[in-house]
């Protein structure tokens, strides 16, 4: 690693007002409250309604957030990267829209994909445009309008996501605060355990494809949670013993919001008990990529300068990854 | 820029067999050779032909090709970087798949989206994880299944794209050979000018939407053409003044191939003569994020040791960049 830490100096995120419950969920397929709150801690979710309203609605909020809470005049920002899996097109990319719309003429953008890890992902690509030294702020933002993708009728996998988006600022820390370390790891062997089957090259849209039901969201949620509970809990692991960190050290695990009981296996094998959990996943469900940085929002208030985090994902791909570094303010 | 230079150390393409030529294209829809040629300097393309053929299908071809030309074990791969607006799939991400399709079990993999500057936006990308000093070898690859976004009956549209992958090593150089300056720059004037509407979740695929023919490329070509012949110019106008480099300076102009008329007004801005600018337009269309490694892959015999390169892109949203490198083999 070169001498440049790259910092989080902002964090932000936004939710849409409308709240998806379990109990209105009773309502629409069978299911009930105390099933999904055992099986999963989720009790609402929230759902961005609307004609033609794509995940670039909440992104733009988000990086305006950002740029307001660190000072940033739009014009100064060299580049803004959206991890999603739910773009509002293939092209323009979001983030190219939301970097105009939020008045950033100056910034690079690109959308980076990499399913439920991609706001890690993008945090560690972010930060090795700043540890070149070549960019001194980059807005990180995750952001997915999972109710896109999300067939309603399905009882297995509509209870668990929600709509969200949320980010940070980053740039070169003075003090030596930020990102130490990251694990990033990928391995299709879930290519037949979480997909989109349709919308891609692979299976362009047609009407049969609709019909099919290609274009909704499917998950083997109980092989999926078997890789999930190993795998993110082995890079939680991994990064610790690699930092010589211990429970003790560890200030928060920020892990991504899938399933209460993953989140709950991860904290275990890092020996950090629950109170050093971030937990939101009972308010929001699984906004994929905006999941960590959502708990950084709202955490934000309990959090010192100089306190480890370490943060772990897992998703489709699969995907996975951790990241330790020290919050910076 | 710190001390590490990023370096292509192999370069890799592979386009379908199955040509589509202008002779072809006659018999389909109103249009004809002559007037194909002198507006796009297009000849033929290549289409990827077969049922559920994904991008990746291509990839793969490519990234094994980059791993036995630079002489890489699979399994000391790092990472790699998939630029594509068409992937096989919103998840698991094309990356993920060419990665595990290959191998590469210890590769961390995401798919980018940047339009038709895609490829130097991943190869920045990839250039900085380099920088960072944490990792050694990056495989950077530009893929676009353009037939499964083109309408057939569109002559305005479907004369323009072909399909195709390619792609680079990237590692460290211990001569100070490598990628020395990176432009990127964004800016979504052009939203409503090249788009796919829908797929996303602004519209997800409804039977309406396949009706209304929202899944098709579009393109105002001749508006699109004003802005990519001005910035396309401007930025490896601008690389060439901050490298004190002029026309005689550059052995080969790189461009991203959408037509030849913005590469020929780029060129002259350069003040490169046209025996100094790689083209393969007349063979492959446009291949969006595939054209630059193309190229790269087509004029590689033709490339000494410390040529001074300087790639330029244009596309959809806008993006565009450029990029000044010295040829390091």
């Amino acid at each position: 690693m070169g001498s440049i830490v790259p910092s989080i100096s902002a964090v932000a995120g936004y939710v849409p007002d409308y709240i998806l419950t379990n109990q209105e969920l009773e309502e629409m397929i069978e299911t009930n409250d105390e099933w999904i709150t055992t099986r999963t801690g989720i009790k609402e979710r929230r759902i961005l309604k609307g004609e033609r309203q794509g995940t670039s609605v909440m992104a733009v909020k988000v990086l305006k957030q950002l740029l307001e809470k660190s000072n940033t005049d739009p014009k100064d920002l060299d580049a803004v990267i959206i991890a999603t899996i739910t773009p509002d097109y293939f092209f323009p990319t979001t983030a190219n829209l939301v970097a105009t719309e939020a008045g950033a003429v100056n910034a690079f953008s690109f959308d980076m994909a990499a399913a439920c890890s991609g706001f890690i992902y993008a945090l560690e690509t972010g930060a090795n445009y700043i540890r070149s030294g070549n960019y001194k702020k980059i807005a990180i933002i995750g952001a997915d309008k999972m109710s896109s993708i999300v067939n309603y009728k399905d009882r297995n996998t509509c209870i668990l996501f929600g709509d969200g988006a949320a980010g940070v600022m980053l740039e070169p820390n003075g003090e030596g605060l930020g990102i130490y370390d990251t694990i990033l790891r990928s391995d299709a062997a879930g290519k037949e355990l979480i997909y989109l089957k349709g919308g891609g090259s692979v299976s362009p849209p047609t009407h049969e494809t609709i019909d099919e039901g290609l274009h909704n969201f499917y998950q083997d949620g109980k092989s999926v949670f078997k890789f999930a509970v190993t795998r993110m809990a082995d890079v939680a692991a991994e990064i610790m013993d690699r930092n010589n960190l211990n429970g003790e050290d560890i200030a928060y695990l920020v892990p991504h919001q899938a399933n209460k009981r993953i989140i709950d296996a991860t904290a275990r094998r890092m020996g950090v008990g629950e109170e050093k959990v971030m937990l939101n996943i009972q308010k929001y469900g699984n906004t994929t990529a905006a999941t960590i940085p959502l708990c950084l929002r709202d955490y934000e208030d309990k959090l010192n300068k100089g306190d480890n985090l370490v943060l772990a994902a897992f998703g489709g791909g699969f995907t996975w990854g951790s990241m330790y570094l020290k919050w910076a303010y």
